[in-house]
């Protein structure tokens, strides 16, 4: 017997007969004996239009109204999928976040979790009854006031209520039946990984893999909760119920890295799209300068990722190119204008037709010559590399997006990641 | 400066554009230096989606589950109230039953308010802050759990969050301008009634007018709570702001008898079509023969209103007549099948083809003749009176629904009701 967290996205519970397939991979657990907690998003299409309607009224909203409104989400879908489990014999009841209670910071819209109390959810699952958890919000505790985690935070609440619970696995249910070496779309070759490590896993969800979001995946890492992704549309019969002994056989499982016996030296290719480029032409080449040019980047909230600087044949001037996340490029070419009336001379280019194209593997920390083999494939194809970052499990480059799919092809190929 | 309470119900509220409206509604009662809270539906066809749903997975629903996934329609409006309250300049903000709280019993679907702790929302309105309010529900202390007020419970929240806050008004905003004499639609002379008593609204509210509800109309009397019944859909900047001194000048007010210095004999024609009319022949005639016949009846919790009894001329046997709501005729119906195995040979016959009229004043209290008038309208119009029923404050006849208009005009001009 293992105490399972089971969640479920938007599209997973999209409608009612949707909602009443989840019930029947939730029965099939607790039929195996399990004690189940499920956490729930809204159905798919719900806080869009509930965001709509508060838009529609202010584009100026305050964030804790918009919290309770978008809530309400959740809400629906927890007491649905309740009713639908009671109507299989599954006794069931749902949480909203100020009943368990999981209390939250004043961050409202984008909420972290301080704690949460699973005293009275571990009580009822040892009681047989399955607790169906509304993701993606909890209660700030001195206002009493509904706060949402903000984007994905479904994965989070999960991930947080596994922790709560000290859940054997956190299963995440989503459109994909794993998380594979890299988008199948792109190469029909690619695998399903059946075990991942938390930091691989961090990198792909970083760098573009939508699989998973990454605050979960940090807060699974942190507590080392095993996390599984399965899917959703498999029959509900089929997937064999969660076993600890034999969790590879479905889906892919995250974990830590010790528990991955045999690893490749890259695990995945992952590829990121919304990726812009800035260049910095003819910066006088002094102390200070890049300071000068990130500061007030990074005071605007605009996150910089890779970050390239040579400099000029005259010895004077250097050459700035970095990346941004191209949402963000029209207020980072503003920031930029304003240090330009103080820098004065420079020109400015950019562009967002450019991808970075990442290979990631916790083997790469014992294997040198791996990120050499990974320029030389690109140099093969004639793809010109724009930008290089690393860090100690992955090596990431950017390059112009007409490449993107014939890079990924490539690399997919060379560190023998096709399947056979 | 007043403590003023506005209820809105779920056609005032149906789309952003009307809750903008509902803001203008509030402020302009902010602008006059009231006090003010607002106690909200559900936008016009949430709570039937939600409904929709629940009985979509199982018609056998948890009640508790209901709840928590109806309570969400309420939640949506009050954010979104509260949100453009602000954008208009209002300090506003939000409160669902659980965080106020709102206590009731444990009768789900069709609870009870047991307590309302009015002390925080006193504080909030006390710093010039609009409380946007949940109607409909509240929180079940014992479990932590949301319950539901049942039908109609938007205005029973209204009064109980009035009385809590020892409001002087609670306005009910709905889409008629006030509390007719009857039904504008059968006679068009019918007029607005500035002023009437709880009892006489009460009558109203039972018989037939649907412009409040009964509970809210109860608990209003109990406390003495002045009750206002004002147009939604009149322009905002038209309504004069509540000042106690001149409450008579829109709407109806709902308030106790002594606040009424000239009444009317009769205050209003109210009539009732969702009448069934049930005949009972050749029932044999001994004692404890009409508890055989309504004690099963009030088991199965079905309401008898009208009950006429007639012997006939062989002196052994009687015929009964009583009407109970259409809709629950067949189950009336059947339990009566059941006693005809007991009771053995009468013969049963149904009807509902009938109309209830009633005339309702509280000036019959002092003035004789006012049913003998009623009587002789009706026969001198040729109209059958097939049962009669009373009390202190009104008089109703069943009759043929055919004559239902012709019966209601009559009666509003001989009672001197029509608008001169």
């Amino acid at each position: 017997m293992a105490v399972v967290v089971m969640k479920f996205g938007g599209t997973s519970v999209a409608d009612t007969e949707r909602i009443e397939r989840v019930a029947l991979h939730v029965k099939r657990e607790v039929d195996a004996g399990n004690q189940v907690a499920v956490v729930v998003s809204a159905m798919a299409g719900t806080t869009n239009q509930l965001v709509e309607w508060v838009r529609e009224i202010s584009p100026l909203y305050d964030a804790r109204e918009y919290d309770s409104i978008v809530a309400s989400g959740e809400q629906i879908t927890a007491g649905l999928l309740a009713v639908a489990l009671q109507s299989k014999g599954v006794s069931a009841r749902s949480w909203q976040g100020w009943q368990i209670p999981i209390h939250t910071d004043e961050t409202h819209g984008a909420a972290r979790i301080s704690h949460i109390d699973g005293a009275r959810l571990r009580a009822r699952l040892g009681q047989g009854e399955v607790a169906v958890v509304t993701g993606f919000q909890g209660v700030e505790p001195e206002h009493n006031r509904i706060a949402t985690l903000g984007r994905g935070g479904s994965d989070t609440s999960a991930v947080a209520v596994a922790v709560a619970l000290d859940a054997d696995v956190c299963d995440i249910y989503t459109d994909v039946d794993g998380v594979y070496t890299t988008d199948p779309r792109i190469v029909p070759e690619a695998q399903r990984i059946p075990r991942i490590s938390y930091e691989e896993m961090l990198e792909m969800a970083s760098l573009g893999s939508k699989v998973l979001q990454t605050r979960s995946v940090e807060l699974a890492m942190v507590y080392d909760m095993r996390l599984r992704v399965l899917s959703s549309f498999a029959e509900p019969e089929q997937l064999p119920a969660a076993d600890v002994g034999t969790l590879e056989n479905t889906g892919t499982t995250v974990c830590s890295e010790d528990e991955i016996v045999e690893s490749e030296v890259v695990s995945g290719i992952a590829y990121a799209k919304d990726e812009a480029k800035v260049t910095i032409l003819k910066l006088e080449d002094k102390p200070g300068v890049a300071a000068r040019i990130f500061g007030p980047l990074a005071e605007a909230a605009i996150n910089v990722d890779m970050i390239v600087q040579n400099v000029t044949p005259d010895g004077a001037h250097t050459d700035l190119t970095f990346t941004v996340q191209s949402t963000e490029l029209p207020r980072a070419l503003e920031v930029i204008e304003q240090v330009k009336r103080d820098l004065g001379n420079f020109e400015v280019r950019s562009s967002d037709d450019v991808v970075k194209i990442s290979i990631i593997g916790i083997g790469m920390r014992s294997h040198a010559g791996v990120a050499a083999q990974m320029f030389k494939t690109l140099s093969h194809k004639g793809i010109n590399i724009l930008a290089i970052s690393t860090s100690e499990i992955k090596v990431s480059v950017l390059i112009n997006a007409d490449y993107a799919e014939l890079a990924v092809r490539a690399l997919h190929e060379v560190y023998g990641l096709d399947a056979q």
